[in-house]
């Protein structure tokens, strides 16, 4: 098993408290002491971009990714262009926010055609490159559960984002593994290691037994059933020893104070992670 | 694409119509026209296996299948022994009830430990295949979606049920394959043509968006975004001709007359599988 965890491993991904504007989540990674954030674009766009990266970098906070860009596949040229700007756009933000991560959630297939789904973010990725590169910004497709296929990611296997990752260079397109979603995976441990070097972040949750939500529904790191030391091990064994972002999307923790949240976090990533 | 269904194709599976004992869905088919049923142990069980069996022949009806055995992933001897017996039993019920396919839906992992439920499934079924074989009963192992591997089942990909399906004779062991369970799988259509002859069922239903109830919210063919004549004809391209099992769970249905809903699956299952 690896090392024990300290906090300054931990990044807050934003939507665990999704309660919180990007001001009060800023505050409160402070009084958490907690040094680095992971960003979403809805929550940033509140603010504006300029103010948002303001804000970080007076409170000393690193950005470890910016979520999201992605959502590829759309039903014409015009949903492709409007795609296209707004993935150019995602990576600026990045660039603007001071990560050279973009996380890439690759979007649902348009009605039933999962296989043109697929062809149309290959074709996206490689439209997006050439302004991630120019940007200095790396691009990282993160495979989701299966259960999401319909409404947020075509792209729902690690083997699968290797796949695609591997279509490019080492430097400009890799993977996230969130262990929420790969868990379930008899390929996992093999794909990790297949990913290797391309692994531009790790996420955690947990997976609560039973799940009633399939999107809002997730647990804090111990509270459910993924061994996620076992798949931290793996991610590092794989060469990877970056930030690990908490991303604990959870409907029912958004009704409660943010404080409370952001402690359970640091406790059960340090306990459980 | 394939030629069109014939309702002589279509075994309705038990559950569609939860809501009926097994003495109302034999006389439901008969009177819906259709000759073929896929029985469940628990509706079994109400009755007896013979005073089902003796029903179900007298109706003229085939037994497709019969759902389910499996289960085996147990955390002491005493409950693999109790796993064993209830599989053999199921086994039995099986050559009773006429059919030669026993679906093993191969349960779930017992707390974190994925890895250890595998290797209990692989050991069950390997000590259930002699008694299978004796009696003339074909193992049918069916992957269920990665979302139900907390309560149902380690085995969660048709590549993973394929590896299992090869240790043993191709008459022996095989898969069943589900649209509804294997849909999402970017490596589906080579995975259906590598299970080629050890495909001994195929099953229909549809994924709902939203999918609201991640254990009994199916749909009826065509109302939902599976691309179901396509895995069809992948499946028949792979060798298999036999029964289609229409098996849509979902709480909804259960609560409407079964009429109504036998009517609804013979016509979305002529339209849409």
């Amino acid at each position: 098993m690896s090392p024990r965890l300290e906090l300054s491993r931990l990044s807050l991904n934003q939507i665990t408290v999704e309660q919180w504007s990007l001001p009060e989540v800023v505050e409160g990674c402070g009084r958490a002491g907690l040094t680095m954030l992971g960003p979403w674009r809805h929550k940033v766009a509140e603010v504006g971009v300029e103010e948002a990266g303001r804000r970080i970098r007076a409170a000393g906070l690193r950005v470890s990714s910016l979520c999201r860009g992605g959502f590829f596949p759309a039903a014409d040229g015009v949903g492709l262009r409007a795609a296209d700007r707004d993935n150019r756009r995602a990576v600026e933000e990045a660039a603007m926010l001071g990560t050279d991560v973009l996380v890439l959630v690759c979007g649902p297939p348009i009605g039933r055609d999962v296989e043109g789904a697929r062809t149309q973010i290959l074709a996206g990725i490689e439209r997006l490159v050439p302004h991630a590169e120019d940007l200095g910004v790396r691009l990282a497709i993160e495979p989701l559960h299966p259960m999401m296929i319909s409404e947020r990611s075509a792209i729902v296997t690690l083997g699968e984002a290797n796949d695609l990752a591997e279509r490019f260079d080492a430097h400009r397109v890799g993977v996230v593994v969130d262990a929420y979603h790969v868990w379930w995976d008899p390929r996992l441990y093999e794909e990790i290691a297949r990913a290797g070097r391309r692994i531009f972040g790790y996420h955690v949750a947990d997976w609560l037994v039973p799940t009633t939500d399939r999107l809002q529904g997730r647990g804090m790191m111990g509270a459910g059933v993924i061994e996620l030391k076992r798949i931290r091990a793996a991610v590092e064994d794989a060469g990877y020893d970056g930030p690990i972002e908490v991303e604990v999307i959870n409907r029912h923790a958004w009704q409660r104070p943010g404080d409370e949240i952001v402690t359970e976090a640091c406790e059960s990533f340090l306990r459980a992670a």
